[in-house]
């Protein structure tokens, strides 16, 4: 048995079973370790920011990392965007990065660069292989790295030779870290903190449990406090029956003004709200001066034992939610934000997994939903935009029977397009809608904010017209079908059909 | 003035002319400086890495830097491949990277990442700007850098908050090193070596002077030395009237054939011949063990001057030419190999750019092509896959009274695919010539080389056919018109036509 197949074995049998690739020669010889044991789903993407967009999708929606299979330094600094965004959103991931062989590397050869530095930039773990006999526990280690709570980037460098090389010894799990105790005298702090003019910012692996959302709704019935989550997050579990946490909002002036009344905050696997960038004559830093700040749980500390601690000492139990009125679809009318909103929330099923990289489009979709069967919400973690195709296709290979639906910003939509194609390989369920305004939207508005007067020059460079994009022609040619729609009737039905219909299909919003 | 005018007023008294970007928000303080000014031509790439291949084919084309202008570690890091490539090139190349304000980086921010780190992978000179009245200077000694002989990588990371403090400070034009000097010793020791089993492998700068190749050819002649050149190179000067070098081929044993005769090895700009990857069994040092290798000029030594060094020292002259024949347009049938070459070779017309990302396709056009009219040849020199739809951007951008003709293979559009926008966009008269062979063909033949027997998941990850990409759709999506054809006379038809109509144009060539 060869490393390469000691490493597939072993990470089998630790429980990965997909692997996102875009290999390339250094990687055959597990490209062919996994064709020979046939123990992982292998999944194909024509561009390396699709495959760590991908695993990061999967990761979030089954909880358990999918091995990711990338080509040397260049491979890797192509996954770097949505590696980025998987380590903010501190999803567990397993890359294994290629390398010349050991006696290679000296020499030079065209596709030689610093592979670990690479892999530094994005990774919280990384280890370059050294033998055949040690690559799979070294896989294993990097693996526990990964699951430990919340999750983490683990990326093995597994030079060429170490792969081929015989005497691959199979490695056994390692259990993974749990999260770090809490500590109770931050607990007994944060417990007298409560009450009016508290708020509690919650997310992580809180976010994702209905139970504890609705027992923090409890908590701030009974105190006083006011909730609040993170602008972005890993995965948030929402809809009818489930708390209803606003989110810190991306435009400054409107999160400072929006934290201006609290004068104490709990943290609770966050960490200090702080601005998306810096801004001429701004803050860093969006809560007052003067709010004191508890950190109740730290990224890698149990939040929601954090949230049952607090629900104990103050006598609180979970919230009956009183839910939003399920959203009422469109008359048929333009695509303008509460119409194109309404189009999207009434035509959510129960089960909906929403992939939000919206952006600056559709900015009722998150008040219009709450209201809608039970979801799983993604957002772009890291700002590195690019996210959603990738993101909704990993998510759909974890969740095959759930659809999923994709809040798409066109200018972000054309850095990972290539993701359409894994899709209709993979006959995956998700509805891309991308939301064409047709310019880099965000950016004019950023661009005012630092104080520019734009002339013809500046608009142009954020200007996506000139050629337009035909978002439906990009489908078709990596075999995706799609629609151009701009009335929100006709949104809400062609939504509502590719949802219930199996397989990828894009639908282009006319803004 | 704030800081980010005074860099752009300094590099363009600099000679710097054109700017491709991908701006995000800590950028929009240069976005508005390069408006304000208008002294640069702004193009705008929708991914990171179109903006860094297109730098790189403006700057081997135009002797000379671009500027790039890229958004904080992950849009630098999806730059990467790219810069990789534009690196082992040795193509100047001058990258602003915005951060975040210095004041801002402390609090991890979402985009938050070392930028730094990710940049000293790709650069060979990376520069934090400090200050509102040294960025310009920063940038002008990093200018300095990336033209000083043959060309380097430089890299300027700009903080948000100094490019709009006030105070900047033009900076004055540096003079770039150039070559440095030979050494009289080892052109001796080079001069004794030529004769019968010699070889002279001269790379780099002197690929670019059909006078240097002449003479080459002058001094090959005169003492039986043979000359070649490394199977990656930034731009070759040839076609009619001008010295076939042969280039040292990519499959390792043809390569080993290749060079086995020879005794003595004079590199002029070249490192001593590797193997692209290492593999089992095979060195990763071409030549033969017992040639000895003369260093006659190193990468940042003047190859012309070693080549007129050798010509004086044994009498030689430039030689005149017997130029191969004009190719002809072949007939009507399948795109095999020969038919497929020869359609290409056969409407090249004078002064035509080919960019060669055909990897294993149109083998015979090199040879085919030797007698056509004059033309240069850009190479993908790091293998990172994914060069030909940006590098044929920028090279047309550089050179707007000359056809681009791109030798594509399909796989490796898809990972820059985006270029087509930007090529639509600018009216760039590049003609792409997609080989659509369905697969990642070239994985296939090293799959069999790492000794694996591969089965249908393995064959499945290196397959393009299930769907099939369908490069006319994409073209049209990214306003691209587009064409696709089987038949080799149709090819030569339709390649003739797009060459001599302005703007874009894409041909599907179904292999």
């Amino acid at each position: 048995m060869n490393g390469a197949e000691s490493l597939v074995r072993s990470l089998s049998t630790g429980g990965v079973e997909v692997c996102f690739a875009n290999p390339g020669t250094s990687e055959m010889q597990f490209v062919d370790a996994l064709d020979r044991t046939r123990l992982m789903r292998c999944v194909l993407g024509l561009f390396e920011g699709v495959v760590s967009g991908a695993a990061d999708g999967y990761a979030r929606m089954a909880g358990k990392p999918a091995m990711t299979l990338l080509h040397l330094a260049p491979g890797l600094a192509n996954a770097g965007a949505n590696l980025h965004n998987a380590k903010k959103a501190r999803s567990p991931m397993l890359n294994i990065v290629g390398n010349h062989a050991l006696r290679h590397l000296r020499y030079d050869a065209p596709l030689t660069a610093d592979v670990p530095a690479t892999a530094a930039v994005f990774s919280d773990w990384v280890r370059t292989a050294q033998a055949a006999d040690s690559i799979a526990r070294d896989a294993i280690e990097g693996l526990a790295v990964a699951t430990s709570h919340p999750g983490r980037i683990a990326t093995l460098i597994a030079p060429a030779d170490i792969g081929w090389d015989e005497g691959g010894v199979i490695a056994r799990p390692i259990p993974p870290h749990g999260p770090r105790p809490l500590d109770p005298q931050v607990i007994r702090h944060a417990v007298a903190a409560l009450g009016s003019g508290a708020l509690i910012l919650c997310g992580g692996t809180v976010l994702e449990d209905p139970a504890s959302t609705r027992l923090l709704a409890g908590i701030a019935k009974r105190t006083g406090a006011q909730l609040m989550a993170p602008g972005s997050n890993r995965r948030i579990e929402r809809g009818a029956g489930r708390a209803v946490i606003p989110r810190v909002p991306y435009p400054i002036d409107m999160a400072i003004e929006r934290l201006a009344p609290f004068r104490r905050a709990i943290l609770i696997e966050a960490q200090p709200p702080v601005a998306f960038f810096a801004y001429p004559e701004r803050p860093s830093l969006l809560l007052p001066e003067a709010c004191e700040v508890i950190q109740l749980a730290e990224f890698d500390q149990d939040g929601r034992a954090a949230v049952r601690a607090l629900a104990d000492a103050v006598g609180a139990r979970p919230a009956r939610m009183t839910d939003a009125p399920r959203p009422e679809k469109p008359q048929a009318g333009p695509l303008e934000d509460l119409a194109l909103s309404a189009a999207i929330a009434s035509a959510l099923p129960e089960g909906a997994i929403i992939i939000d990289e919206s952006l600056t489009s559709a900015n009722e979709m998150e008040r219009l939903s709450s209201g809608a069967p039970p979801h799983s919400w993604l957002s772009i973690t890291g700002g590195a935009i690019g996210i959603g195709p990738p993101l909704s296709t990993g998510a759909a290979v974890a969740c095959p029977d759930r659809p999923v639906v994709v809040l798409q910003a066109d200018g972000s939509a054309m850095y990972t397009i290539q993701a359409l194609w894994t899709q209709a390989r993979e006959s995956l369920n998700v509805t891309t809608i991308v939301f064409a305004n047709k310019s880099y939207d965000l950016l004019k508005q950023e661009l005012f904010k630092v104080g520019a007067n734009p002339g013809p020059d500046a608009l142009n460079m954020l200007d996506l017209r000139r050629p337009e994009l035909d978002f439906v022609a990009l489908a078709r040619g990596m075999g995706v079908p799609g629609q151009r729609v701009d009335c929100a009737a006709e949104l809400h039905r062609v939504l509502s059909a590719a949802i219930h219909e199996p397989g990828p299909f894009v639908i282009e919003a006319i803004l």
